[in-house]
């Protein structure tokens, strides 16, 4: 297996590099060829996202060669084990279980997730139905992977209307969490700590802050007023939740991938559950997309396979990702950790050292803002960036369509503009005025921002990155990397470890050693 | 001059690559030597901050060649040449007077500075005194160097009280203006509307929706409520505001250095007078550093050669910064516009291509939030990422001490652990738990985050960025690269311009087309 991948890297290695313009000329088919829609139905019908990779340089050659180390990886082994609940998380010996939330997977995984929901909505319902007195405001407590997703898709749905107000608060800075106390009323707000060991210690002491702060403000019964969002229900029920407040996830469920468990709970609470489930459907209709398409006509591989391309190929040591939708402000963190915390890893799922590079440095921002910050770079730096574009043909605003219509135009041609490159000067020559161009982008173009969209956008990324691990034999599930930082803040509190010196002088002038 | 400059190079290129561990150990007293504070008078004696660099790989011999090629590169002429005015943007033919408005610079421009700070201090105190009746509420309009700046002061200073609530909006989405609209009472609001140019067409697109929705709202004259900022007062004028509300600043203020300026108002705004008063105080404390110190000694040029370092020895494409204060939560993107906009280049200032890597693509967060997000890949992955960590001593927030302690323990362990390295396995031996270690980073710890801290931080880094424009013979102070798209965004406006059959798809789909 492993000379059959060294193969198809050394044929992927001696491909002819061509221009884009030398592509698009060469195959008039090109854009149709790389370009493929996901859909699911819609009000008014089928309804789904437009997904052109014909601005980057994939062609057939390589897409032919990259088929083949994809199947020297047996990436359709992998992706059988991960939807049907095997152990694909081998470090931890542990299935990845976040599709069967969504209804991909296993059966039994499939029917966990149905009663965890309906446990979730139950809940849900009852708060909305005023069982717990009227509630305006949500405290969500939760870091990583219990934080990123609720609080992109409560930015992302609820700018028109939100049921409840919720504020995601994560830092253990504590200014985080004023921040939220400024803008709820003790009286009408509940707080979710969301953590999936239920120890983490942001978390735990936000959460308990957030307590003293409901009983310091006429809260006369505040831990009647948590709920908890955990893989561990029985140390939340220890810590003081009610069990008929804890809603459970299943161990199997990544805290980056846990947006579709009872993590999401704030985000049904917010849009209410008819749009939390449809969020799920939009991505049960990309987990179908994704299981049931093979090869380069499988879009979340094909991403992977240009991902790879520009990584290994053209040494790439980022992507980037704008969002021109002002909705999708935090879609860029969001992918960060989804891509940063699954593959950027040194080892194989088997222990060996990869051998070329693991997961770029994610990053990006929203249009048009970013034009006026970063893209200087794009168009006339020295480096390489493989950017993806994303953005909905309806509007989320009711102002004159003229936004809009800009919006959507200056994202295309940003596109167009990196690929075709030229000179703005007067006489075109002036080299400061020369834009090199053959610099790649993707685009995937929404019908519109709806729930079910943004429940298909961040699947197609959860399958793009699993892709891309598959490719590169990593196990994208584990994530020790974080655990020696940990260890090191712990050794400093008690007091005990054998600091450098920059270190311990940075402690003693913090007054902390 | 650029024989001595490849030379220089050629010296650094053939130092040995030592290990941070066997730097450390080489030398004691190199926590001294690599560290420095910037102090200004503060209300209990100096106040300040201090700058660790120890942890990077910098060490008496690359320093000695560094100086070497800081002096090819006639560091100090340039300097001389930016802090005396002259002409340093030279593709522009203008100087860059940002110092001059903290009071550093060429005499007339550092007296222009004071007159336009005057007359914008009128301003903000003749709202805050009720000439233009009850005002809570300012929506800043405006883009790239016109609202990241703002935004961050805003966000950074006014969590415990802001004397006006600012909005600030960019995007030419309308969701953005509406989000500030549904928090803002139209019969106490102002808008400002800041742009160098007055044509920038979000900006113009954004203020001219704000007016109608103020006229909309009940307001008999929006157009009295308008505050132009800009290099262009005739052109605000002409547009309809009264000159009494232009607020101009120079030319040679740079778009991305322009919070020193009227951009500022905002701030000032929000924060009182003495307080933005303050943080230019802070900003110049750096500017007399810069100034006043030479070769490594120089804090912001010592920065420049570890950036160097990491970018042209070590191949890093890449540079983070992780503030450990939620309060900075904008501060990355700040500084992201910062670096990557005035040097993501490709030629030098005399048209010729530069031979290395410009700008690092500059990327980050906010710690402990990043911790559970990127930083897997900061430990384990196969990229080098120079970091920069950012925390303040003295805490934001009132709550229980354990929250800054945990804060700041954090922050500096992780710092060790990048370093140190380690095998978090019981055996020590499983390679899915192993720290290679030997990473960077470098430590800015401020003694409190106040205003003139925050100008102090800002200035360090437009110091820093010139200071590595210099070493790579940059134009730091010029952004062509955003050209190109502009005009193609207009052509397809104008139904012209013949583009690829990606983008023709794009546009007939959004049916724009």
């Amino acid at each position: 297996m492993s000379d059959q991948i060294a193969t198809a890297w050394n044929r992927l290695k001696a491909l002819p590099q061509r221009s884009l313009q030398e592509l698009f000329a060469a195959d008039g088919a090109r854009v149709a060829a790389l370009s493929g829609r996901i859909e699911w139905p819609g009000e008014g019908g089928e309804t789904g996202i437009l997904f052109d990779w014909s601005k980057t340089h994939l062609d057939n050659e390589l897409l032919a060669a990259f088929e083949d180390l994809a199947q020297a990886c047996d990436f359709a082994g992998h992706r059988a084990k991960l939807l049907g609940g095997e152990i694909v998380n081998v470090t931890e010996g542990r299935a990845a279980t976040h599709p069967a939330m969504r209804g991909v997977g296993d059966a039994a995984d499939v029917e966990e997730g149905e009663a965890l929901l309906a446990r979730m909505g139950m809940l849900v319902e009852a708060i909305h139905g005023g069982e717990f007195g009227e509630i305006n405001h949500l405290i969500h407590i939760g870091i990583g992977g219990s934080a990123l997703g609720p609080a992109l898709a409560v930015d992302a749905l609820t700018r028109d209307l939100a049921l409840v107000d919720v504020h995601v608060v994560s830092n253990i800075d504590g200014v985080a969490l004023e921040e939220a106390f400024a803008a709820c009323n003790p009286a009408t707000t509940m707080i979710a700590v969301a953590s999936k060991t239920f120890t983490t210690i942001e978390t735990m002491t936000n959460a308990a802050s957030a307590l003293k702060w409901l009983a310091e403000n006429g809260v006369s019964d505040p831990s009647g007023r948590v709920v908890a969002l955990t893989a561990s229900p029985e140390k939340a029920v220890e810590w003081g939740v009610d069990e008929t407040r804890v809603l459970p996830f299943p161990e199997s469920v990544g805290g980056r991938y846990s947006l579709w468990s009872s993590i999401g709970f704030p985000v049904a609470l917010a849009v209410g559950m008819e749009d939390f489930v449809a969020m799920l459907a939009g991505a049960r209709a990309v987990d179908e997309h994704f299981r049931d398409n093979d090869g380069a006509a499988n879009l979340c591989l094909r991403a992977a396979l240009a991902d790879q391309y520009y990584a290994r190929l053209r040494g790439c040591q980022t992507r980037a990702c704008f969002a021109y939708d002002e909705r999708l402000g935090l879609l860029p963190d969001y992918l960060q950790q989804l891509e940063m915390e699954s593959n950027g890893k040194r080892v194989k799922a088997d222990g060996s050292p990869v051998a070329g590079p693991t997961a770029p440095i994610t990053w990006g921002g929203v249009g048009t803002d970013a034009q006026h910050a970063v893209f200087q770079l794009l168009h006339q730096g020295t480096h390489l960036v493989p950017v993806d574009f994303i953005a909905s043909i309806a509007p989320g605003d009711g102002l004159d369509p003229a936004h809009h219509a800009i919006l959507l135009t200056n994202c295309f041609a940003q596109g167009a503009a990196l690929m075709a490159g030229g000179n703005m000067a007067k006489d075109g020559k002036d080299p400061a005025r020369a834009f090199p161009g053959d610099r790649p982008s993707a685009t995937m173009l929404c019908d519109d921002l709806d729930a079910a969209t943004l429940g298909a956008l961040i699947a197609f990324h959860e399958h793009r990155t699993f892709a891309n691990a598959v490719l590169m034999q990593i196990n994208p599930f584990d994530q020790f990397g974080v655990e020696l930082g940990k260890k090191m803040a712990k050794d400093i509190e008690a007091g005990g470890g054998d600091f450098d010196p920059s270190t311990q002088g940075l402690l003693a002038r913090a007054g902390l050693a």
